[in-house]
């Protein structure tokens, strides 16, 4: 097959980009630092989408909306979360055709005008827990935009919750990271992330503990794909969310918010992909079988045809592609792009035969099928596919993690992977020196791979690496 | 029942403000013209949102996103189009702590920078028709808003589409227009809207022809619930969409757009609600049955519990509510705001005697109800009461309808409903001096109803009207 996208190999970054213009998943927008995400990415990102949405309404929390515009004073009332957005906001001087009063800025993230309302809608014990998400656009001015992974604007959801106690908004946040995020990226997008604490420098602007999960690039770099913070009474102090308790007394709420966005698109392809193009996982696959008509001939279009509905029939979603105007290699090139998992193809000379070709995505292998057999083949292919691209990933990540006992160690083995090292062998000073060389904490552990309260615990592991 | 809301004969815009805030459908946001979209208000958006995906991505439209942020001067490249949007308009001047060099407009509508993208991705024949849509907030700076009629941020689908002839463009835009957006509002919303063709002075900026559909409120006025444009190759020769043809010259594409918004959330509202509140059409509500603990007592809770797992079994959209800390009737209250189709109430007393009570929203009958028959009567009544309102609102459409034969008859018809008059006794210039009068032409009809190509088609007939 001739060189379509730059090997990985050779230029990762430019290997990322080719494959998104070539796949057709995303452009540059007009504006620096937007994005236009195309059809074929917005359906990928359509069934994140939905697969987190199921998740997010499982454990409670209601769909919202919330203002587009915040005016400026609110997000400078809790000094650590002003200080954390100011350099990033986009503000808006001038509506209506006319200069406005007050400039409002464009939400970098809602936790402002959520408490305001939250502070409304409170009263007593009873309104306890407030459970909200909202999938909405947000804005935070890049200066080195790379798409999905750091755009100016971004789809996502926050989801942002109030709590009678300290002990059930950290049971919350801690709930959604590993039921609708964990289990999310490593059941559906086959990605195995560390999910940890975030040191107190890593922390989310305003937050008294953000909890993460963590992902490895094909070039052994590290992706945050989600976070979920506790916010302690911080934004309840800032914006007078308080509620009558059962005893009687007036207490300030303690809150949570956590959220992914359309940077699980740029890890799903740091991923998964290879120097074909992208392996979508197939319980994530807007389209999973990709049956094709190889030339005219014969009765191929009628066979074809009734393997796809044979293929919609036994719940699998498919796509029919029977454009024979357009040369077949050049239609199998841009399906490796797309990774559709499996895809069908069925042409003349094995159709005299009574076979298809059905051809796996995850490592290539084709094989000649009586027609009658295709849609088991294809059901175990998608069974299998599934964890076999997990497994190839944690297989990746294993193989990339290099465990440590010093800091000089460390920062060294972040140059091709993850570290793994004692975090009292690195602490704050440390972390700032790593920092120093490019290096990040990107979470912490306790031994047995658990999440910790506090990065002051005894014994906890540090991963250490660079990042995206 | 004590009074709740401001009747609607009384005040019928305040009567739509207390229903809002009192069901918490939605509050009004920080910024002026904002809004905050309540869980409860939302969940009936998610449902308008699912039904309409269907229906679009089976016109065979794919979903897209396009940036929130817009050049400053691809608005002005198509005249009419800046001349329509400008007094509208929110700019963005600093971004990133920094004034910008050009000026960036948050997205009215997104004909434009989708018309710079199409022209990328269109060449040959091959390519057309492309067929996009965006579920997206679009920001318009409202003067006088309005809850979910009139914000200066709102929430829509935007479809564009580009084909290689007029023809082509005219059907699809007619396609959408009656295969999604009529059978929408009419099946699932209940609301018999007249679906026709806008007038040159009321057509959408840029557009060849606009298409309507157009309901009645409660106190007679018009809402326009869904446009659908055909743009000509206005925007195509604005952003040089071209193609190659099939003969192998080079055209420009024919292009159409098309929209539905949260305002469809104040047409329902205005369409069904009565002096209790809200009436959800049973195919639209997100909680079809409200099952309810009148209060606790000998298996009640557990027979509740049994019923709203029946009423799931059978597909039904239920919940549950065991609150019994709070008073039933208060409950009840609010049951009736949300415009549940169906309340099942479960207490002590009717439980001894086998029975529970099922109350209809659309007229407000009880039924004392064998427990084994409450999923048959719930089913019937979400079956009957769908049909129930919309002919109940077609009926108060064509009672406030009025047949005139001149302008002065059909302006004073306009003050109580709307008037059906001759186009031919309106003209230009009799629009005007309706728009002087406060009455505008809503839409204009074929005399067997359907929709014509022109208004220069003879025999046509003007719908005149007041509208929100």
């Amino acid at each position: 097959m001739a060189r379509v996208l730059t090997p990985r190999a050779e230029d990762f970054p430019r290997w990322y980009q080719d494959l998104i213009a070539k796949a057709k998943l995303a452009d540059n927008g007009p504006v620096r630092g937007t994005m236009v995400i195309r059809p074929a990415g917005y359906a990928i990102w359509e069934r994140m989408q939905a697969e987190m949405d199921t998740r997010i309404k499982a454990a409670g929390a209601e769909n919202a909306y919330f203002p587009l515009f915040i005016p400026e004073n609110y997000l400078k009332r809790e000094a650590e979360h002003v200080e954390g957005f100011s350099p990033e906001l986009a503000v808006v001087t001038h509506g209506g055709g006319k200069q406005l009063a007050e400039p409002v800025v464009v939400r970098p993230t809602s936790e402002t005008v959520i408490g305001e309302f939250m502070a409304k809608w409170v009263d007593s014990y009873r309104d306890l827990p407030l459970l909200l998400n909202q999938w909405a656009n947000v804005v935070r001015w890049e200066l080195r935009p790379r798409i999905f992974l750091r755009t100016s604007e971004f789809l996502w959801q926050e989801g942002h919750t109030a709590h009678a106690t300290r002990e059930d908004a950290r049971a919350y946040a801690r709930r959604i990271l590993h039921e609708a995020y964990e289990d999310l990226m490593v059941n559906v997008l086959g990605i195995p992330v560390l999910v940890g604490l975030k040191t107190s420098r890593e922390r989310f602007a305003g937050a008294i503990a953000t909890y993460t999960c963590e992902g490895m690039t094909g070039d052994g770099k590290a992706l945050q794909l989600g976070t979920s913070h506790e916010l302690g009474q911080n934004f309840a102090k800032a914006f007078d969310i308080t509620y009558s308790s059962a005893e009687g007394g007036r207490e300030h709420a303690w809150t949570t918010s956590w959220g992914t966005s359309t940077r699980m698109l740029g890890g799903l392809i740091m991923c998964h992909g290879d120097d074909n193009g992208l392996r979508v996982p197939p319980r994530l696959a807007p389209v999973q079988a990709y049956v094709m008509v190889v030339k005219e001939g014969e009765g191929v279009g009628e066979a074809a045809t009734k393997l796809r509905d044979a293929l919609r029939d036994a719940g699998v979603r498919v796509a029919l592609d029977d454009r024979t105007d357009t040369p077949f290699g050049r239609r199998a090139v841009d399906a490796e792009l797309r990774g559709y998992p499996v895809r069908v193809e069925v042409g003349p000379r094995d159709l005299a035969a009574g076979n298809a070709v059905v051809v796996r995505r995850v490592d290539g292998t084709k094989a000649q099928t009586p027609v009658a057999d295709v849609v088991g083949a294809v059901l175990a292919a998608l069974d299998s596919d599934q964890q076999a691209l997990h497994d190839e990933a944690l297989a990746f990540r294993e193989s990339h993690t290099t465990a440590v006992n010093t800091l000089a160690e460390a920062i060294e083995a972040a140059a091709t992977g993850w570290a793994r090292v004692p975090w009292s062998a690195v602490g704050a000073e440390g972390e700032a020196e790593a920092n120093g060389q490019g290096v990040t904490v990107r979470c912490l552990l306790r031994a047995d791979g658990s999440v910790p309260d506090t990065e002051d615990e005894p014994d906890l592991v540090a991963i250490l690496a660079r990042s995206y």
